[in-house]
């Protein structure tokens, strides 16, 4: 944030992988985060969805580029909560990352024999995106929504898979759903919506900067399981700054991002 | 449940490891397993969780040895549901389990290259540990309820964590639930109840007969999240198996299971 | 072997991937695969790595596609027996393979149980490798030689690495070696030769069609240990099949194989 | 090497697990480590691998417990050496380790990502352990002898595999090798020796104080390959202390020792 208004005040444009312009609102940032040097640069920022702000993004010259729990959520609930589907307050992100989402700096946490052959929930309730996926999705609600998100550490060096649960209103059926992510993301290059029943796997999307999206829905309970699947390298960070330079600079969108995933 | 009317009535005792005897209502189980041919020696069966049935097990011949998910589940939410402090209807349980829980036969989704680094939530909605974990619960509720369950493949040989939600009624604070765990599992020796924001990792639990559970309060949304972590080759399957035959034979219950968790 | 006339016959070109046409002695091949049924058409297949027999691949119509083992052998090995600086006889070869190279069928020994967390030899000199990188090697030296080599199964989906013990004749150092693995390798797409003392990794050829070599000269025991490092699906099998297709086509022999190795 | 003489020297008894005290010439320890600041006690010290040095560990209050490397190779060439069948300057062994070898301090080398799905070799011909193998083999063998020694990094956290590798005497069949294994092991509590064409794996002894011992003879090329496998936090490292800790305080051999290996 000290680096972002030298920049922009020189005329260049800025896709920032941190997180210091995701945060419309200054005091949540600051009390999720740390104290924010540049607030005078937070409105002109846009947040890099491109699947939500494709038009903004082509024309602002400061992207925050979003994180990797929450291109995952928000891609996922974005058509539900458009559509006015979903009990709000009844959201439930459990989510499950590869260990590259920690960097590569030396940390006990992150060797070879911690996480090979195990599996944990970490930072429950107080993961610093919660605030980030409840800005977007209470911007796609029309309504401020709280949710609970429980990020867990996989075995696994790639990959994002979330599994969110929301409960329906009343008289909502599968081909409804089924209408609602095919008329999102029918003509979007990289979020492959798999159909009802279908079920995401990380290994389908490792390498590539696609966003890969299920759902079942369970009538017992009358609650909608939706899942999606990124990799958290590709289209939960770096592939999609790619996918925002090129919206910036007026490129094709999926210029260097043609890629197909690697499995295995 | 051929066999089992045979070793009974030959007066032997017996532990089955399959969920032939887990249900207790006939038609439940045959709407998710299949035709059921030994109905009368259902009722006799006493379903193996030695934390809620130790004294049944002292006395019984039929032991329903639990499946591994109900298992890391009903101990995760047995004190939360005797004491009444979640709503019933809001639990979901999203469970991660190790490839072992497969089976060692030869089938593709269980190849090495298939299972490692990847990650993939299945039978979304449709799993036959649905009924036998309601049932258990319901029982402890004192009232029928239904949940949502969502397994999922790690690639991991052992290990489940079942990370499970449930909406707290009002009142209720984390040094209230503290006491409640304490109370149920102080002196259990295969539970070990962690603390509040303790985190249990399949790591610990690795090659052991132990069940570590930890919980989180989001007061934000009045959720609690209780995370459980079972070995489901040891207390999820044969570990527990061996504890129910110390009950039956009137062995020291923690004969034979003493080894600690094999880490890394 | 039996579509192999079939096709030859009907004017097609074809890249067999088996075994079938890469031992030139059909009794060799028997000894160690299975009656031959198509003896003669083994004249006319050229072994197909490109490495060794880029102009006979140009111009014929039955490519017989290396296999992973020998590739990763035959390609460390050339330089030193092309220029005649290691003693034939002294060759032993310590390969390590990846999952993949078992294939997709379900077989208990490559469920994810089995393999994962586990390491060891396997067909210890029997494997059926054996007698096809003795025929290349011993081509390239101009005599008969025998090696001793041992596959070893790795706990990971894809790459070989072949560590090759040999010992040098009298009175060379390693920038002898050095140039001729230059001479032999640069102005090839396909091998990086990294230098002396320099060391490859199966991360960094994964999904490529690269082969990465390097080699340390033990000067107390004057051997040289050189070290190979290729995707036993790329350059190892399918990315070498579309090489070859390139110069059996007169297509760029680079076509369709520019992607870098994927890591991690 | 600045404490043992303290503890000695206040009548303890110690046992060194770093390679202090291996090495009974300083010089070769200075040249390979550092320098020794305690040479005058590197004579009392007895190399603590209980297969070879039994009775003087029972006696001495020094004791140098072995690298994980040397245990694996020594106790796979003992037999050999010891009764003269192979040729003691063609010694090769090409050993594999698992990521617990380097410890659990922070390092970027030893990341999950770094190490997961990846296999290489490191500091080849410069390994530390080479003067400490070379030294107990020359003991045995009754002359000094050289061997050349690759470790690999294997993307598993606990074990060892060694492939020793070298050539037979004249007239030696694989009866007369089997005798010796089978004398030199019989009565070993820790040594599973396994038979000719047997092939060990780290999976069957993770966890435990075994190391199992198989081989195989190629009779085109007149070598043995001998396989040995050890977990090397077991009978590698801590295990082997214990169980020389039992001979020196004059307990069962086995005592804390007796637990299967954990697979999978």
């Amino acid at each position: 944030m000290d680096l972002v208004p030298i920049l922009i005040d020189a005329g260049k444009k800025v896709i920032d992988l941190s997180a210091d312009f995701r945060i419309k609102d200054p005091d949540v940032y600051e009390a999720w985060y740390q104290k924010h040097t540049s607030r005078d640069y937070i409105k002109r920022a846009v947040y890099g969805l491109p699947e939500l702000y494709r038009e903004q993004l082509k024309e602002t010259d400061l992207v925050a580029n979003p994180g990797c729990y929450p291109t995952s959520i928000i891609l996922a609930l974005a058509p539900l909560l458009r559509n006015g589907v979903i009990i709000p307050d009844s959201i439930i992100a459990d989510s499950k990352s590869g260990t590259s989402g920690a960097g590569r700096s030396a940390s006990v946490g992150s060797l070879y024999c911690e996480v090979a052959d195990g599996f944990r929930p970490y930072k429950v309730g107080t993961h610093r995106h919660t605030p980030e996926i409840e800005q977007e999705l209470s911007l796609i609600a029309g309504n401020k929504l709280m949710l609970s998100f429980t990020p867990h550490l996989l075995p696994i060096s790639r990959g994002i898979l979330s599994t969110v649960y929301a409960t329906l209103q009343t008289g909502i059926d599968s081909d409804d759903i089924d209408r609602m992510y095919t008329t999102a993301y029918d003509r979007e290059s990289f979020v492959r919506y798999l159909g009802p029943g279908k079920i995401p796997a990380t290994q389908y999307v490792r390498g590539s900067n696609f966003c890969d999206i299920g759902f079942s829905i369970d009538s017992r309970t009358n609650r909608i399981i939706v899942m999606s699947a990124i990799d958290n390298i590709g289209k939960g960070a770096s592939g999609q700054a790619v996918q925002n330079m090129n919206l910036l600079c007026g490129f094709a969108e999926d210029e260097g991002l043609e890629g197909a995933p690697f499995f295995p």
